[in-house]
């Protein structure tokens, strides 16, 4: 199979047979690192510029050693997007970097159609590193990846996503794959915090966690990002925890072999207790370390590898 | 040819032959940045320290680059020079590094002449990526670079450049240049913003920007830094928009075949109308490209370029 | 000899004969700086993340360099150490950094012991980075490096380090390891910058400059952390320089060979005057230089070094 995009936008751009493609390829890259040389050539001579228009330390780096894994030449390019109007920035700063001939660009951007913006200005891969509440497609692809791992397969998974799900990424991302992979997915969360008509995405949509949880074979908790709460949209971080924070009380509710994943980082007592967080049905490092491999993956699948030379 | 500096500091100190085997470099490398594999071994093992006591993403970024094609380790080293003593911080700090053995700086420091005084304590090679408003050499040679490509040589050239010619590095630069290669050069702007007695530099000056683009074959706008703005040296951004700023009807009293540079990042609708930055005269882009190619060529011809290597 | 350690935490795990093979290995590596391709392939495809939670431009770019020339792949990550509260952040953030398997972390952390903590949550190597005002010992080799280059032996070597005793990581590195190596050490300084029983740690201790530092082989002026003055430990920074600080005539009462140390970055004319700094006697610079051939072996011995690949 030869995978046929030119760029990550999102999930919802892929076949299930691409998704699958692409795990298939991260397994083999999850093989590079564990080599003691943890290194392939096969991207060597390619500039891969992560533009972070929003910081984020664990992605750019976890994006950033994956490059170095596949020998690409990496340049970080940090840039505000709080000074200057954005749009005409955004652009400018793209056709100013484009003419330094990047392969590809990961790229960070609070709005929510940034990247789908770019493509109109280069010819360099693009990959969605998050923009806005829109999608993250690399983090979707490294949870399914980790219940790949965990469950063999996606068909009739019953998956729940409890959280923030108005303004989350990751969410979105993940209902596009899971749904195309033949789970079944719930989302829950405080009604302030579910947008109407979700369940248009094709997923059940709940308030109460206790109900939603029960069976589940996946529970995916999202970060509440405290910075929000000004807002009000929930009493307190306590009041949160309270109704749905994942307890190791309400975590047996859910089937026998559930695994629990969060896309980090975690408010411990907010929206998962520690036991939980560092219990054994948690498998959120897996997460991480499936994140070098998911982001090797795309990026040697989008700048075409060199079959020549990956052999070395 | 041999390249006889160990330094690039000023455009003042070349040669028209010297900035000619340059440019003829910096075409070499354009080539390499066009490859599948855009990499060359020839800086293998040597060290290349960015050593920025003023911020900037895109000279520093191009610089980069360069330097990673080359195959150059590159050590960012972001130095502020507002806390202590200047002139002590800098001597100190390099004086530190220096014992770390780097190949080459690369230097951008808020005061003139801080290049030549460094110069006094390391052997590296320096390259003044911009001293206050002394000047800035890989930027007048990317423009020189960039003329060549669309009028084939200097001879004759009517250039203009427009705007605070008091507060920058790239006129100066600019105008050593391309007095040495034959070009005639007429700078522009409002009286507040042209230094006394600038004509002895060997330029026409002329307030009245209408007359002087008459006829001119190259149209270099500057950035207004709108950060100086408060010390009132114009009346407000339209008003100098009004009066300085590069219109599409203002373009047409330049020769039929004139092209439009700008050293960005350009304040739209401040000192260049969208339509012209765009437009069909723009090359403000290639500006941008040929700045990598010629900061390669800078470096390969300082570090000694390893001959039999650079062959691979 | 092998060394037998996974981490290089503090000095006072190691024996005198392990702090001689560091330096040993130390003198093999400064010749590899001297080449002109500065570079061998010791680490290739190795990961070392440069994990610095208190800024350090001047030690990260040492350790960078040494990376860089054993051809390591390196990661900086910056972190924050205000925002949450310090141990869960620590720990949360390195087991999430561990899984994307890097082989060593270079940590530098506020916290005294926040490395040993480290420890229980990763495999990868440890290098001490400087643990709050507990251990910097690559510091304390660095010293000993430069030491050894002018006087042979520590032997019966007459040593003063003279400064804040209190805060200072350096005063504690370098105590461990020049009584393992057999030479004396006295500390001095204003009574409220010792802390009360330091004699314990097998070393003089006295509160008059003039006094102790006559016929010492070795001066090591510590810096004076100005931030801290605030707190009124001593009256000014000029009273400190009259008292405490190093000048041509206090020298002059050392043995006529003294060499004079610090750790840097100086502050002229607080804790030493700038004649002495310059001077003959100085060997400030050399400490810098032999800092990156100390940490190139530090991270070569505990990585394994790849024996059949060191000898390309």
């Amino acid at each position: 199979m030869t995978f046929r995009h030119g760029d990550l936008l999102g999930i919802a751009d892929l076949g299930a047979d691409e998704i699958a493609y692409i795990l298939d390829t991260a397994d083999k890259m999850a093989e590079v690192s564990r080599r003691p040389l943890k290194k392939v050539p096969a991207l060597r001579g390619k500039l891969v510029v992560n533009l972070f228009f929003e910081s984020s330390t664990r992605t750019r780096s976890s994006f950033e050693i994956a490059e170095k894994r596949l020998s690409a030449d990496t340049l970080n390019f940090a840039a505000s997007s709080s000074a200057v109007q954005k749009g005409e920035t955004l652009v400018d700063t793209v056709l100013n970097i484009d003419r330094m001939q990047p392969d590809a660009y990961v790229m960070r951007h609070a709005s929510p159609g940034s990247c789908h913006l770019i493509k109109r200005f280069t010819k360099a891969a693009i990959v969605n590193a998050g923009d806005g509440a829109h999608e993250h497609p690399t983090q979707a692809l490294l949870d399914a990846m980790t219940i790949r791992q965990r469950k063999g397969s996606f068909e009739g998974l019953e998956v729940l996503i409890c959280g923030d799900i108005t303004h989350s990424r990751v969410v979105r991302s993940n209902v596009h794959l899971l749904n195309k992979m033949g789970a079944k997915v719930t989302v829950c969360g405080p009604a302030t915090l579910i947008p109407p008509h979700f369940d248009a995405l094709g997923v059940k949509v709940s308030t109460r966690f206790e109900e939603a949880i029960r069976g589940k074979d996946v529970v995916m908790m999202l970060r509440i990002q405290l910075e929000r709460q000004q807002r009000g949209l929930f009493p307190s971080t306590l009041e949160y925890f309270k109704t749905f924070g994942l307890t190791e009380k309400r975590l047996k509710l859910a089937d026998k072999d559930v695994i629990v994943m969060h896309p980090g980082p975690m408010n411990r007592g907010v929206e998962i207790a520690s036991e939980v967080a560092d219990g054994p049905y948690s498998v959120i490092l897996d997460q991480v370390e499936n994140g070098v491999s998911v982001r090797m993956a795309v990026l040697y699948l989008l700048l075409g590898g060199g079959e020549d030379e990956a052999a070395h």
